[in-house]
């Protein structure tokens, strides 16, 4: 099944509009490259509704947001919507300040989402209200262990009916939940935290995967979480005794640019609960 | 002749001044450096005619514009003007929106281009008003082949002498016109569209390339594009099994760095028409 | 004594807030990674405040800087002068323009800075109020050679006398200075200078081995700066005949990302006047 998801994406080659932050921008569009969608960045509210129109997808990033970007992505997220394109949230930093939590909540409020992507402490800061995000990282209490995993599936099945989004909760184990079903993915290495801006490009990714499968939103982002930790893995792999997160960056790309429909198929670790 | 294009650039070192987007502006940072240039990037309407008064060319790229920067780059457009400083413009996306396309026309109006540099979508789109760019990527039906190619040299000199810049059209086949002459390059590697930005960076080397040469420009522009395009076409004789389209940048990045004046003058592939 | 440095940040993992420059900063973020510490970016004003409350130290890098950037780099630097977290300075182009210049004038006289790090025409313009700094790299005229280095840390230490801030003055010789002491540091390769960023890289870095080192403020400086030097010299060793500088700035981070404390304090090399 998910290997039909990447297939989509490398058929239909979605063009994806991300406004997003500046730290990780450059990694995102070449992930959306690498895996065989292509990027168009834009946040200046005199375009972005005219650019959005052009893409299959949307993907809104909050990190490094500001007064300007703001109502760009509220009129981009309405004009996807009215346009039927799937949008992507990832409310990066959600928590660690009242101006991401109280913009990830205004955003949620007037845009729906096909997919909410983050870790664990920033998803709870938008079904909560507010959180306790560590900077950009999600604080350890927060954390998705074997332990409190069936807890953590019931919330992020709670938070999908409750928003009628995807909820792709990210960490150790990951969870893509809608309201009835839930991947928990053993995909990933614990390293990928080392390189700033994984889950930003995961995010990208992801509204690629979604565009290119609009009737199996579910599946389209389980497949997107899976080829990003095996990548992860396969990068790893790959590591000498000198390399360290500048050349795991590299290798996780590259094996993003390398992953077969196949390969994915078979690397990926998952479970449905 | 080329060879001298980059000798000039390695003896000169000259600084150059960039108004650019945010998502490639740290590979056009970096390719300056890789060519023997120095860089210097600001877009602050309180600086940048300062700026780009202490730099030997300037490179307004308008990916990512906003309503904060667009004064910005015409401010620096029109002292660099006065200065005799080369200007190169990249037109990142126009097309795509009406803001692009209409940035670009004004910018054209109230500022002398030494050189424009863009895909054939995107300079169709200046030299007619309208253009169908597929978000930054030229539009299929545009594009150069060898069946066309006579008729889109001809639309080059046609462009170049209207606005009296030398024209650079990049894809497969690459031109560089000035109002008589066209160089037609066949350096490059269709993979290197799967890198973001290797269209950024070209622009930022070619105003290096450019203010290094100022007695001849079109050569050093066709300098310039070769150099790249060479530099595509050894980086990817180094790529191995596992390298993907990071690993791709880095490698055409290295070897801008290492690219000789010798080598360049031997690899180029060019015919004049 | 430096290994001790080093350790620190590995043990407390400090968060540290980066107000910097669009060019350079998925490279400050990263290193920050590499060396054990945590990142994060935010600069409106709307939550800087609350950023740098929740974060041990914090980073203000003055390049592409704007009328937006700059209120939110006062209001940030004064919350974290009450809350008693360090501060560090990278004046990039002090010199270079006027805004740039008067900013980081007006920035030193209304926060209190633990560091000012810069190259050495960056630092005389901050004291001496104007300068000649060639766009963001120093002006031949000002270098720190064997010759001039006791002049330079005269220079270095009486700046640090005036502003209450240990002073980094990097280049050929580095010099890290309190009012009473410095340390003349002979890591690095020049070559580094063909790497956009380093030095903001080593701002970044610094602010995390000082956050962690709250008593011992000038050793962690010293610190960090032999560690980014013998990271330099390091990653040097690694590249083969095709790298440049791409794979050199990858090398770098990599090296930063393995460094032990015990291969710091056998691989610095400094003597202290």
């Amino acid at each position: 099944m998910l290997k039909e998801m990447l297939m989509n994406v490398q058929k239909n080659v979605p063009l994806i509009h991300n406004i997003t932050n500046y730290v990780t921008v450059n990694d995102c569009a070449n992930i959306l490259l690498a895996c065989g969608a292509s990027p168009i960045m834009s946040d200046d509210i005199g375009e972005v509704e005219e650019i959005t129109s052009i893409c299959a997808g949307l993907n809104i990033n909050i990190g490094t947001l500001n007064q300007r970007t703001i109502p760009a992505m509220l009129a981009a997220g309405r004009k996807a919507n009215e346009l039927g394109h799937p949008v992507v949230l990832d409310p990066v930093g959600a928590g660690a300040s009242a101006l991401r939590t109280e913009t990830a909540q205004r955003i949620l409020q007037e845009v729906h989402f096909a997919v909410i992507r983050g870790n664990i402490s920033e998803i709870k800061t938008l079904a909560k209200g507010n959180g306790n995000t560590k900077g950009v990282d999600a604080d350890v209490a927060d954390r998705v262990t074997e332990e409190n995993l069936d807890q953590a599936v019931s919330f992020a099945k709670d938070f999908a009916k409750k928003t009628g989004a995807v909820i792709a909760i990210t960490g150790a184990i990951d969870i893509v939940a809608d309201y009835e079903r839930a991947f928990c993915i053993r995909n990933g290495h614990a390293d990928m935290s080392k390189v700033t801006g994984t889950g930003c490009q995961l995010s990208a990714m992801t509204a690629a995967y979604v565009a290119a499968n609009p009737e199996h939103v579910l599946e389209a982002v389980a497949a997107a979480v899976c080829a990003m930790g095996l990548c992860g893995e396969k990068a790893k792999e790959r590591m000498t005794q000198l390399d360290g997160n500048a050349s795991y960056r590299n290798y996780i790309m590259d094996a993003v640019c390398r992953l077969t429909p196949d390969a994915l198929e078979r690397g990926a670790k998952y479970e449905v609960r």
